[in-house]
């Protein structure tokens, strides 16, 4: 037998979820569209990268005193530190007495690899990830991929049209105790002061497993960070010496750019207020979209109310539809969103936005 | 108990082997010098990055028309071509017949990662995995961490102090079939070209899984690829496919800048011509640096012959020192090289050279 021949046997690899993109890119419809891309699109349909993070890379590329010697396993300390200070705030107690820190990862991806590798070894009980929400697409697949059985909770309210606090905590309230908690972005889901408090008396008795990559952009270099916060730097300190050795058997060490590009804007005032600036350029033109795409389905006369659509904050937020209607948009009309129809709304620009509410119009009413 | 409370038993992590550097950074003795780093040192002991990186660096930060979107999770297609093209020759066989391909992955240890699930998957059987050689340190942690056992070997002849062929064959020749085989770098190692035959008829009946980190130097970003040569275009795919899916699993997306940079350089003849000049002057100095150890030695009287320093090729090569007297320049001169004594040569410079010289000298004396 010759080694080639050894993976004769391999059959090609079933579609995991989180093919959508997949799809889209096998569409070979012209007219095609995708409307869930992670990163925020410019008019033009490209990513927006900050004019801060592209003088931020020309600073790099002309600094001679840069050490590119590979980076130690644990990542780029400077990094990490204003990672936990942006997450914690600088002068937090957690902070203070020096009981979180974090692994520098290969992107947001990377963070939950790790994690999810904790997890399996440190908490063998916990068979079952329920991810909220509107994650799973991006995330499933790296738990999947170690033996953990996947549910998505979706906390997005069909009827009243809003993410509701109301289902979120019955969510949290009915996982079983011991199933890893995968809280994702929930900016849109307003909690009172009183239900917060009634969230982390839930979590406390589930394992909470929340990484949401809320660093800037840093132009897909592919960077992210674990954080932990334990008890006592005791305890931080064997979490984060586990965790380093999976780090050294995933990627040695982590990529530098991306890194250094967000410390400088996290750790120079300047160029804080710089990338600040440079976001509310962004969310106008966010705000904008979503407000043409409303008042064109209130003119096209599409039923329903849409105001959720503007009401929602973000670059991403749900259209509101239900499974059929999304199923017409992707079957009839080649735009690709995800089941939930929660959609990137920066990649509606000027040339796509009349085809676009005229197939949701379309789609609500044939449906 | 509260979700904090949940890790309380995890206990501080084993060292992994891999630890030299760390057992560096620990010692706070002064002189202390590390001789195992992975890349090029300058004389002034920073790592070296070629003129031509730091230019398309430049290039890449001042260029407008760039794509920032995320890389498929393939990775960038034209570097993965560009480095098939390099491992195979444009016209080679394999490449017209369109059976060879690869994946981007997150720097070497990310293509090993790879390849090792892969294996762990498709080769259930293949329990254990043999390294050849001084790779151990680097990739061990890799197929460790997904429950292989591992050994290494070395084929380094300390009697007549040379990489000898002979021994690298009849260590292939009795590892047990099914078993993993890692072929690192041996480029001292001359086979003829009838022992190239006889290595070829012998691994057709192992498993070999060879992935040589043989891209340029992308100055710490941590770019590799993980190569597949199939029989057929169909089988390839099907492989490509299942790694495609542990790399969602593992990044999602890997990093564009190292692989931009490299790309650059290896599809454009101009600078492909600029960064082998460049290397000129980095083999010049390696040679000039085993010309003055072994010189500096000849003239302190230590006895053995040291014609060996300098008869290896290379960045890396062997001191030929037996285990105590690795131990004597560790332990009593906190001079850091691995168990075997494959030291970066380029570590050593006119500042250092002097002490390093002189602590050979007495570890060969006084053991």
């Amino acid at each position: 037998m010759s080694s080639l021949s050894l993976f004769k046997d391999v059959p090609f690899a079933e579609k995991l979820e989180g093919s959508l993109l997949k799809a889209y890119k096998q569409d070979d419809y012209p007219k095609k569209l995708f409307l869930a891309y992670r990163v925020c699109m410019t008019d033009d349909g490209h990513p927006w990268v900050s004019l801060v993070v592209q003088k931020i890379r020309l600073q790099i590329a002309q600094d001679p005193s840069l050490n590119y010697e590979y980076l130690p396993m644990m990542g780029m300390k400077s990094f990490i530190q204003a990672s936990l200070e942006l997450l914690f705030g600088k002068h937090s107690q957690a902070i203070v007495e020096n009981r979180v820190g974090g692994v520098h990862t290969v992107g947001d991806s990377g963070a939950f690899q790790l994690g999810a590798q904790f997890l399996r070894i440190w908490r063998g009980d916990a068979q079952t990830v329920c991810i909220i929400s509107a994650q799973k697409e991006l995330y499933g697949p790296v738990f999947q991929a170690i033996g953990f059985t996947v549910y998505e909770y979706c906390i997005w309210n069909p009827k009243k049209l809003f993410t509701d606090p109301d289902i979120f905590l019955e969510v949290v309230e009915h996982i079983p105790v011991g199933c890893v908690l995968v809280i994702g972005n929930i900016v849109d889901c307003r909690l009172t002061q009183s239900q917060w408090i009634k969230l982390m008396s839930i979590i406390k008795v589930a394992n909470v497993f929340d990484i949401t990559s809320c660093l800037p952009n840093a132009a897909d270099e592919g960077v992210g960070v674990l954080v932990v916060a334990a008890l006592s730097n005791r305890h931080l300190l064997c979490v984060l010496s586990q965790l380093m050795n999976y780090a050294q058997a995933l990627w040695l060490n982590p990529p530098a750019t991306g890194a250094r590009i967000i410390t400088s804007i996290l750790c120079n005032h300047a160029l804080l207020v710089e990338w600040k600036k440079s976001l509310e350029g962004i969310v106008e033109n966010i705000m904008l979209i979503k407000e043409k795409v409303k008042e064109k389905l209130r003119l096209l006369g599409t039923p329903g109310s849409w105001d959720h659509i503007t009401e929602q904050s973000g670059s991403h937020g749900y259209l509101g539809l239900n499974y059929q209607q999304v199923e017409y948009l992707v079957k009839k009309k080649h735009i690709y969103i995800p089941k939930n129809s929660r959609i990137n709304f920066t990649c509606i620009n000027t040339s796509n936005i009349s085809y676009i509410t005229q197939s949701i119009h379309e789609a609500v009413i044939f449906t």
